[in-house]
Parts: C-alpha cells; structure tokens; sequence
C-alpha cells in the first residue's frame, strides 16, 4: 500500500477495470475520498490492516498501478454505501397510484391517455417511456367484481395502440387485440372499453399493440379486482402490486430502480399483500431476506394449497399474490436473485428493495 | 400529414427504422399501398385524423422526412394486419399427427425414419429440418399403459443418433442414452426398441444424442400415454399435445410459427386438453386470452390439487397438462408472454395462435 | 479395424479439440482415422453401412473433403464415448463436504476462510475460484433447529464480503447485508456471525457483496438445517445437497463439470432426497431419466401437497426438495434439460450427471 495513493489515480484505475452500464462511475469520484469514513456497524474487527490505509483513503497521489487490494475494496466499497445510504432515492414522479374513477350512472369511468414522457428511472437517470397518463406504471385501477367499469383511452402516441386487460375474462369485443377483436387505436383516435367487471384478482392492463416494444416502454398498469364476497380474503394491514419489468428502461420495480425503488414499511406484527405481476420478458425469482412469503394465488386465482417459500419465481405475465407475517423486525434485502439484476462491482441497482419491519 | 406522401418512400423509411431480424420486410412493401384500407371494426371513434390522410393512403410519392406518425402507424399497422389475415396461414406438411400402428402378435409397431427435410415454418420459409417421417413435430405416438410397443427406427441422418422416450420409466437398456445405455444409431442403421408401455401421461420422444442440435433441428415428437384405468381422466371434447421449440427454426407451435400455427377450436361449452411440452431452451410462459387454464397433470403425473391460472410457465422437458373450459366464444389470443417470442414492430410472429370458441 | 492406426495422435487431437467442444469440423477430419474403434454394445444391427466407410476407418490418409457422413459420424461418437466413459472423472479438490464444528460452551463453531484457489472444474480445467475454506462448493454445513451456531469468517479475498445465510429467519444484525446489516468485511478482516438456528430445510449461504461476481466465483455453499422434531421427515438412504450453478466456471454441478460431476448412487428400493439449490443466474429444469421425483419441499418448507415430476425446474435462489425411490435399476442420465447446458456436438459436458441404482 502506497503512501501517496491518490483516490482520483485510484478510481480512474476502478473505472477502466469495471466497464458499467450505469452512471456510478460519476458517484466514484465523488465518494473514493470518504472511502475510510464507513460509519461502523455490527461487530468487525479489524485485521491485518496496513497502517497506510488510512493515509490512502484521505487522498494523495499515486499511480494506478500501486492500488492495493485493500484501497480497491475500500473504493469499491464506498460506492456500495453511496448507493444503499440513498434508498429510498427520490426521483420525479410516482407511478401505480390509486386512480379514482369518474361516476357516470353507476359506470366508473377511467380516462387514460397514452403519451410520451421522460421518466425518472433512477436519480438523473431520465428515459423514453410510454405511458397511461404520463406514470410508469399507469395508474393503478381497483374495481370490485360485478362493477360496471369504462375505460377512455385517447392516443397521443405516435403510434397506434389497444389495451389488453390481462387476466379479466371479458366479453371478446373488449379484449382489446388489433385485428383480432377491434382494430387498432391510431395516434389522436379516443377508444372506449366498457365491460362489467368479471373474475377477482391480482390482473394487469397494458398494450397489446406492438407490445414488446409499447410494454417495454411503460403501457402497462395493475388493474386488481375485489372479490364481490370479501370474506375469504386475507386481512392485511399492507397491499402492495409490485410490478416487475426489464425492458427499455432496465431493472426495475413499479417503475423504478434501485435506489429509487421504494421500500414495502409495515409495523412489526403486520401482515402484508405483495401482488407480483410480470411485465418483463425475463423470470426473477423474487427473495424476500428476514422472513417467508406464503403464496396464496396464481393469476388472481386463490390457491386451494397456499406454499411457503422465500424465493418466488415470477415468469412474465404471471402474476402471484403472497402474503409475509412480519414478525421480524429490522430492514430486510428484497430483490430479484438473479444477481446480475440486483447487484454490479459498482453496487446494488435495478431490483432490489426492502421490506422495512418497523417495532 | 403531407398530401404527396407514397408508400414507396414511407415503408423505405419504415424499413430504416425497424431492424428487423424475420425477413417481413418483404412483406411491407407489398402491403403499404392497402393501409388505409384496413376493415375497421368495433367502436373506435376517428379522433382529430387530418382530411390529408386518406389521400396519404392511396399513394402518391414524398420525402422520407415528410413521414408523419399517422402515415407510419398505418404501414405498420397494415403489416400488423396482414399478419393476423393470413392466420392460419397454410405451409407444406404437418407434424404432430397420430400414427398408427402396424400390429404384430399383439404387439403395437411403430416405423420411424429419421431423415433431413425441408421444413416450411410459415408461408415461404424453408429451414433444414431433422425429422422422424418427414415432419416436425414427428408423428404422435398415442398408446394404452400396458401396451406392448415396438419402435423401428431407421437413421438416414448424416450423424448417429438414438431415441430417448422422456417421461416413460423403461427399462434401462431402452432408455436411449448412447453410450449409457445403448450404442448410437449410426447413419444408415436400424435399431428397434420394445417394451410395455409403463406409466400413464404426457410424454415425448426425441434424439438423446447431440441433442442440443438435433431436437433443436426438429427430432421430437409427443409420446401419450392413457392410462389403463380411464376413470379417473378429464372428459373433454378437444385432445391437443402443444409442442414448443425456440431452436433453429425459430419459436414455434408444433412445428410452426404464426401465421401458420395451427388454431385449436371448440364449441362453447366444450372442454378442451392442451398437453404442453417444451422441446426448446427457453421457458414460455403461456398466455390464454378469456378464460383460464385448468392445471392438472405435471410430466404426466396428476396433480392432487390441481390449481388455476391465465399463464402458464413451462420449463424445457416439462410437460404440463391444463384444461380449458369454453365459456367464452370468439376467437382468443393464445401466445408466449415473452413478447418477443411472440411480437414485433412488424406484426406478430412465432409463439401466438388462437383459441377459437364457436357459438 | 486398422492396425496401422495411431491412438496417440488420434486422441491428442481429440484433447484438443474437445477442450474448446467448438469448431467441430476441423477436428472430424484429424480423428475420423481413429474413428472405427469404438466398442459396440447392444443391438444395433448394421444397415446399408457404404463400402467406403471400412476404408475410411483403416486408415491411411484422406482429404477432409472425402470425410464420409459415417466417417464423421464415427468422430462425432468417438469423443461423445469418450466423455461419457471418462465418467465420473477424478479432479483435485471436492466441495460439499460436510464441516465438523468446533464445539466451545455448546456452541458449534465453523471457521470459514474466504479465500481464492485455483479449482479444477473437469480434467485439466482449472480456474480462479473464490471459496470458503478452499472448496467449491464450500463446506456443508448441518444443524438442527434451535442449536446455537457460531460462524467465523476470515477474508482473505482482494474484496470486501460477507455471508448471507440464504432461507434462514435470522435476526437482522445476522443477515449479511453490508451497509444494511452490517459493514462489509475487509480484506484481512474476521466477522463473526453467531445465531440460533431459527427455522429447518434446505438453505444457502453466500457472499451478499459484490455477490454477481462473489457468488459466481463460487462464495457458496449448503446450510442444511434438521427440524427439531424429526418425526415428520421422510426416511431417506442417501441424503445428497444438490447446487446448481452456471456463473465464471460454467455449468456445475456442486462445483464439477461433467464428466467430473459425482453420481448419485443408491441401492435398489432405496430413497434418495436430493436437495437442489440453485446458485446461479439462470433457470435449470433437472431432468432424471427412468424414475419419478416426488416435490416434498420448497425453499425448506414442506409442502402440503407433494407432487410427482421427471423435470423439476430451479429457479435462482430456490431449493427444491426431492425424493426418489429407486425401483429401476441401472444408470440413468441426470441433467438439465436446457439441452445446450448439457450437451454439444463433441459431447456431453456441463451439467449431466447420473443416478446409479445397483441391483
């Protein structure tokens, strides 16, 4: 370990040994000198650490090629904490908020417009996306089985489009499949879905339209359905959809990644509802740290054999509901495990999240 | 919108700015001129669409830049239809029907030639395929459990090869693994397999030898077994074995992709089987428009609590069978959820076919 | 059968053609001159085998244009034989290894060191490994429910890291998360974890830092914890954990490639519990050959409902537990089923393995 270690030497080096997709090598530079300063937790003790090492986490100069494993780790480190101190990050706009519907004559009506906007994915991470009303995920949707239920979308995308209530068994002509069951909305057109809302569940909407592109970008939302009889439902304290996509706009959680994921918070005791739905092109198996998940529904359809686990593997389009008991209290890593979603050499990202058990 | 666009110079641009990797290209320029023509259907109400564009529609010729999104959602909009038009859109051959048998003393005799073909995946797209008898998926091999059954297979393949009956509990010398438990099949021989058809299910057979090339290639084919006691089975008026593969020959349904997959139909109020079984390398997650699915046999074996669900996530080797009651007529989008299995800009493809429920 | 023909060249051309299992064709010409030694078995009947191909095999020289379908053929099988009697093949070093504690006051202490090695992942392949305690996996670590466990970890990596214990309902400050639970250990450093075991089955532990990287290189290992009461678990002859694994050392099996993997070996009418672990970043759908597999348990909790199944698929994170009853004996081909984790033209490698049932 060098005296004369410099971090700006130091991170360059990092920089060209990690080739990122991201922007964290910006957030290098700027942390590799509070990279001795990690507030201590838990019960570490100290090693065989070089006296230098300090000397070299508060800067200097050196050439690349005297960075010792330990600097490295430290820089390496430094990063790591920068992204998880940041969690929950704030970023413009929310997505899978409750959308109150319009009453027309007992009809609820929804009003969706899909258009483009810029998406705050990550802080000053800003992407394309294509939404309903301007959110990633749209607009959450919550109706009641045997609700009477119209849905307004107007165009202003440049291209055309359709919604597909993924999941409601509804009458054809609402299925909303160009060609197949209307023909397709085109930019400035208004189309209108109006059915009674049929079976309950954890279900979804997005375009079915050129949809590997119009999905990927963001026309998707949760549309979940109460069962007309509640009285076989689960009682939770939390309710949670928690959308999962990998497409043009990475890894991420109900429209964001990590860190700007937001954390599921329930007090210690609670019961929460996680509602997994898929979007994506590609399975993550969701694992939740601390506690198990008890899987109760698959595609809105209850178990007649609800499962425990801690990891749930989600394929696109499924959706699963689970229940979590929080009995343990604390912060608790929640993340998809194909690590190369969840975590680089530069730190958490994409998804990850956590369920914070508050006593 | 431009008075003087023409679809010559939009689909130029349309083609620049879609790479696409099928070969529909072609298939644009011969239906640009028919955008605006498209049968409209269902209750779109025209929006704020300029006078300019039905005489865009017709022709004439513009710029490339003069390109409005209007004008480019009707390109693609009419590639989209032409698609769904062609469907189902007839090829040479087709796999994946029953053979029967020669009997012999009782026993059930099964000839199987394996030998190289050209394939017609859809309409104009012929691939090298490996088959048993000249098709893919191979000819469907449906017996009785108890069943005394003799296999002749006869390799006119450039490579070895040998037949491995996935899901059945033969005995070992029978099982198809060169090598393991039998030598290989080389070019130009004859091997036989005999024995007594052990356990009931959805079963497969295909090539246990560079099995990643050659099943990959077309050498698979579904394997029923009915049980002896058929009391137990579902009644159900439509039997389907649904064969996946993501091979060379692109992502298919029993050995064709869409337009040219094959629609299952039924008469509301029927129940219909769909046996799935992945020959490829990738899940697919299988999406049912309008009803659900009925899970009740997993590689063959019955599920004692069968459950329910829309999509349905099958592993390479799995086999799953699901049952459909049709409840709800029309014509139902049935495809893999990994949209790019099943969809791009230029319409959709691969993975999708139809359930068509007639009143 | 040539006596002319020289093994020697044939078969150092064939190590290294098959160390690469690429660029087929270039090696088929080098070995097809020993390609009419293979030892024939079973009943295999020759065909309209052509004339040329008896010269072919003798020997001599020939072109590579001259190369016979069956004289290539005869390549191809020469090196699929060759790996598949290799099996199982002898490498240096074997993880999964179960880890005697240190008992101190009644608590049971395992020393891991995390350290880098160079691991031998098939004959003559060997790569970086990062390890606990030099092994890939790491040790095994067996408990019961409500012992007291003290583990002490030494990083002797170039990075920082830390363990989780993946399935297990620890108290926070023992869950392995840096700057969530606790500071990332640093090189040279010893952290020490201690808990009791909270609840029983089939569990992980790994790195949770850099874990993409770390868990990849092979920071893993099995927990395996016995329930208290023991009344309820199934009575099993061999007990095998089972982890998966596809990152910087290829597709393994508990750290081995085939034909280095270890076969599973019981008795006829024995039980084997497999439980398989998947610690990479890719589905696996495990295929056994010859017998079923009944699903008794998932992520270590049991379920409800077992079910039956050839081809049990593993998602990253998950555990699976399985029991098979051994009643047909023989060797049987055990892999996944992604066939290009498993196989290539130049053989099987990867991810195969067997289960030996002896009379």
């Amino acid at each position: 370990m060098s005296n004369d270690r410099g971090s700006k030497g130091a991170l360059h080096t990092l920089a060209e040994a990690t080739t990122s997709r991201r922007s964290f090598l910006r957030t290098a530079s700027l942390t590799a000198v509070g990279a001795g300063a990690l507030a201590a937790c838990g019960k570490s003790a100290a090693g065989k650490e070089p006296a230098a090492r300090t000397a070299a986490a508060v800067g200097g100069t050196i050439a690349p090629a005297a960075l010792s494993p330990l600097a490295a780790a430290d820089a390496m480190d430094a990063m790591h904490e920068r992204g998880i101190k940041a969690f929950p990050a704030k970023t413009e706009g929310k997505g899978n908020q409750l959308l109150p519907p319009r009453m027309e004559h007992g009809v609820k009506i929804y009003d969706l417009t899909a258009k483009v906007v810029q998406w705050e994915v990550e802080p000053g991470r800003r992407v394309e996306a294509w939404t309903y009303n301007g959110v990633v995920p749209a607009p959450q949707i919550r109706v009641r089985e045997g609700d009477r239920v119209r849905i307004v979308l107007t165009n202003d995308l440049p291209e055309s489009t359709a919604i597909h209530f993924h999941g409601l068994e509804l009458p054809n002509e609402q299925d909303g499949v160009p060609f197949i069951t209307q023909p397709p909305v085109k930019p400035g057109q208004t189309h209108t879905y109006e059915f009674t809302v049929p079976n309950a569940g954890s279900h979804m909407y997005h375009s079915h339209h050129n949809a590997a592109k119009q999905v990927g970008l963001g026309l998707l939302g949760a549309f979940i359905v109460e069962p007309m009889d509640a009285s076989a439902e689960p009682k939770v304290d939390v309710d949670v959809a928690f959308i999962l996509n990998d497409g043009a706009h990475g890894y991420t959680f109900n429209g964001k990644s990590f860190p700007a994921t937001e954390p599921i918070v329930a007090k210690l005791g609670q019961k929460v509802r996680i509602r997994y739905m898929n979007e994506g092109m590609m399975i993550h198996p969701m694992h939740l740290h601390g506690m198990h998940q008890t899987i109760i529904a698959k595609d809105g359809w209850p178990l007649s054999n609800p499962f425990r686990c801690d990891t749930l593997n989600i394929a696109p389009g499924e959706r699963w509901d689970a229940i979590v008991h929080c009995t343990n209290p604390g912060t608790w890593a929640f993340h998809c495990h194909i690590l190369p979603h969840a975590e680089s050499d530069h730190g958490m990202f994409g998804m990850v999240t956590a369920l914070i058990v508050q006593k």
